[in-house]
């Protein structure tokens, strides 16, 4: 189910060249369908901040509590509005291959620029089964394979991603496991994406790391484009640490919802399982803003506490 | 869950002032998904030859053997490959008002121009509901009208449409019923696309129709551009009307796939319903073209009868 | 995809011989979902007065508003609490062959007696094409075809029939093309039953149909229990007659949701593109149910007109 | 969307009495369509030999490689045609809780008899999210509440457990974390099932669980009933050790599709990303068989030794 338009033919080369890509959040209006003038707006600010793609629907982006016609819309709709201003990669991965390669051969189909997979989570299977995988969706198109044991259950053993950097298609590896496995990478030609907010800095500029696929460039895009371009800065990094490991406390997209709301840059609406964070840790992401500064942060409104009886949590939608 | 992007931003009268409009076939592969290299290559050539605009997945395109995941997806990928070069008119109407609000959502998140919409086939309603479901979808964006009674059980009487044109979004009306009906909207401002192939002629020049929905056009794009633009032209009309009467001797789109697959311009595979004219059928289409021109029908192969084993029917894909 | 488990085993003799057939109503919460108590009640009474099965998601119960998942699962619950009592049909019929195929053989999975097809509407086909859609499923188990050309746009020729009809799982033909039809059915053998209830008297007793596929009898399933079992008895059909046509002066199930929701029977919850019958309709309802008598209709509660206010109308669900 | 009829109505009580319940596989076609003929084999094999429950569709029978259709589907066949002789416990657990609400729904509405339930693994969520999410669907029926930190990434603390047994509908927990974890639970009146199976007996026996969710009841069921209700027996746990051994060497359920697929009770068909053990580990197999004796294992053919092509391995389905 190939098209060859010229508006399909992304090269993985272009895809390695990234350095700042935001896992961007989804927002939601109040009945939880997608409020896609706020996601607009998110967009366009990352845009004009530097960034240089985003995964739709990731972990961060809640694809898990998206169906797929959903999913591959917000896609769609990312490639058609602003597909010529920025990479745009679709999580279009699963731990079912079969609806993997659907969702992929439709990713593609609607334009994305590339595809980001994930190893079978939480059913798992063998190494052999994984390359098996993986070898179903890489021939689809430029591909980023993501590695994060903390939600999947099983590490990737580089053993896999060395046999299928053999394809044109891998672009590179998003790595959560840590500088040394990040290391083993760099210098073995493979282009990795630091997967932790809080490493991307040493990552880039010690261990070779390409750049971030990043969770907190969806509140401070400038900050974390200054982190990955403007060379080794660990003053900077050592101010973002406490906004990281806030946004982190709780499984994310946790933190990053919570914020956002407060930011007013989206509707404080959120889908199950999801709930936000208790009132003193959003009193303490206040104080953050203030640390780091607002200016720094999306959006134009004034930061504030949301009450509990503010946000708005769904179930059915 | 609206976006005002400048790319989703079609006006109704842009749709209103097209003149032909291809209700496209979709092209298969021998496994019955999408063969999405055909499918460019005959929007190229309806492009090429003056289409302007594209029915995806009408009743031609055979929107009702997808599954609306499918569905949104071509009109997704149909945007983003030619949504410069040619209005992208999403049949994202239904017989169920949920699916159609639903499907029209995503078509227009995905960026197509404009949706058609038919009143609830099968199922069926009263006047009232029927203006209920139209008014659910209408206000979305540029919605054209399909009636067409044959299929549908049910005429959607001119009160109906005249209430609709209040909105703003209602850029015409497809309308299968016949000439005086045609001259009923034409002369109450009501923007008519003729939705038969063999009226269309006269619907354009004798009785105000601004043009037309083809299917005839997959065919041979040229002539049907010439007898929509040329001027008034009985003579090419009459040419025209031995293969039009040929394309609908069985429900519409059996001929078309049977002659494009014999163009070479498809692969010669059937979603079940539908199925290939017999032979003699098949033999009269060569004879067809040859008498009309082979250089006036799309494609650059020899048309040829294929046999009955040449033929793919698939009832699971 | 068989099971050869005891309760999956129906004969078509066993569908041939039932004589009056609910196509049953399905009732909604305020929400849009189904109301399961409801619907159960509703079928209770209808076992109580002598109906001997039900369609399921017919065009009566709305199955063309229901997604697959939904539809099935009805035909699930139905068979696991009344599956002993009382024969169920599962209308799994669609216009595409893929959806059919998958319905039906999903259907029979979850215990179903047996299913009820219908031409492909709307998109229509060719006679062989429809012979070919119809023996896709025809394998799967014992059968009913449904014409009804008001709705698909296309008569069901006899010869598909008896050509269909070599297969043993052909249980017989729900037929609303008239007596001449039926005759021409019943005297070669076909089982047919009258799909329109203000002739089924007469195709019962006249005309060799075994009986009726009714939507009176979700209303006064004893009275139409009587029309089928007691003997010709054209005064009760006179007497039915008012109320029948009454039922059908809007496209159904307009009228029996509305009978049904005055009866205080099922919640006044329309799906759209249904809605209410206007006022004065409902009136003529409140006087009919008056004339035959209260006792002879399900539900315990005075029958009442309701106002415009109190019926709830759902697009999104 | 409750359901009242007798045959929706199991007590939690009745759950909590099981003690032998098997994860059931999933059986496949060639084309990867479920094998029913294969499955009912198989649940006949498990009741013959003293199985009380089966859960549907878990993590063993792969619901995660399942459409929410074939699910539901699956539980319901499983309901219609062995729910009197076995409970039927479906897995409508997911990370998703519109998923999880929609699913629990539907299967409680086609009659089975508890839920097994997941806390939201890969997105994962925090504690007050977590209970959240168990809070939508523990109204519904009886549940069994599944704890597997090495495929969630996250594990259930004991607190949310509690939580939750305030409500009669829990009947308990499968619980893999380990007899400390166990004997947390059975001392304060919550019912455990060991989801180990190397375990179990330990559990069963000396910490108080009731039961064991078991993987090697596919397999053995006789033994496994001996195991649960024959008295402490050392030495059949250690006879069945290297059995348990063998089949966990990868991610389950890859070592018991391999497993039935040589006992030729299921065909050799694998959906992906599962993917058969080796072939030393195929022959270790058949030694085992060999060692604890044919005759206390499913089916009536000799076990063998399969060839690499003579497995399936489907990625379309």
């Amino acid at each position: 189910m190939r098209s060859f338009e010229v508006k399909n033919r992304t090269l993985a080369e272009d895809i390695k060249a990234l350095r700042l890509i935001t896992a961007i959040k989804t927002p939601y209006l109040p009945d939880g369908r997608f409020d896609l003038e706020a996601y607009d707006a998110l967009v366009n600010m990352q845009i004009g901040d530097g960034v240089e793609g985003v995964i739709v629907g990731g972990t961060t982006g809640e694809g898990q509590l998206m169906s797929w016609d959903e999913h591959i819309m917000l896609i769609g709709h990312t490639v058609n509005c602003f597909g010529s201003s920025i990479k745009v990669i679709g999580n279009t991965g699963s731990n079912s291959t079969r609806e993997a390669i659907h969702a992929t051969e439709q990713g593609f189909a609607v334009g994305m620029h590339a595809a980001l997979h994930i190893n079978p989570y939480y059913g798992k299977t063998s190494v052999e089964g994984m390359v098996s995988h993986f070898e179903h969706v890489l021939p689809m198109g430029p591909t980023i394979i993501y590695n994060v044991p903390s939600r999947t259950g099983q590490d990737i053993p580089p053993g896999v991603i060395h046999t299928l950097a053999q394809s044109p298609n891998l672009a590179g590896v998003k790595e959560c496991v840590g500088h040394a496995r990040v290391v083993q990478y760099t210098e073995n030609g493979v282009v990795v994406w630091s997967g932790n907010d809080d490493e991307c800095h040493d990552s880039r500029w010690d261990h070779g790391a390409t750049g971030v696929i990043s969770v907190a460039s969806n509140l401070v895009p400038g900050l974390m484009h200054l982190l990955m371009f403007g060379g080794k800065n660990p003053s900077l990094n050592s101010k973002l640490l406490p906004l990281i490991d806030w946004l982190f406390k709780e499984p994310n997209p946790i933190g990053l919802n919570t914020a956002l709301a407060q930011l007013g840059v989206v509707r404080p609406v959120f889908r199950l399982p999801y709930v936000p964070l208790p009132r003193p840790k959003r009193v303490e992401f206040v104080n953050l803003v203030k640390e780091i500064g607002r200016e720094h942060f999306v959006g134009e409104k004034d930061v504030q506490v949301l009450d509990d009886d503010e946000f708005i949590l769904i179930g059915r939608y």
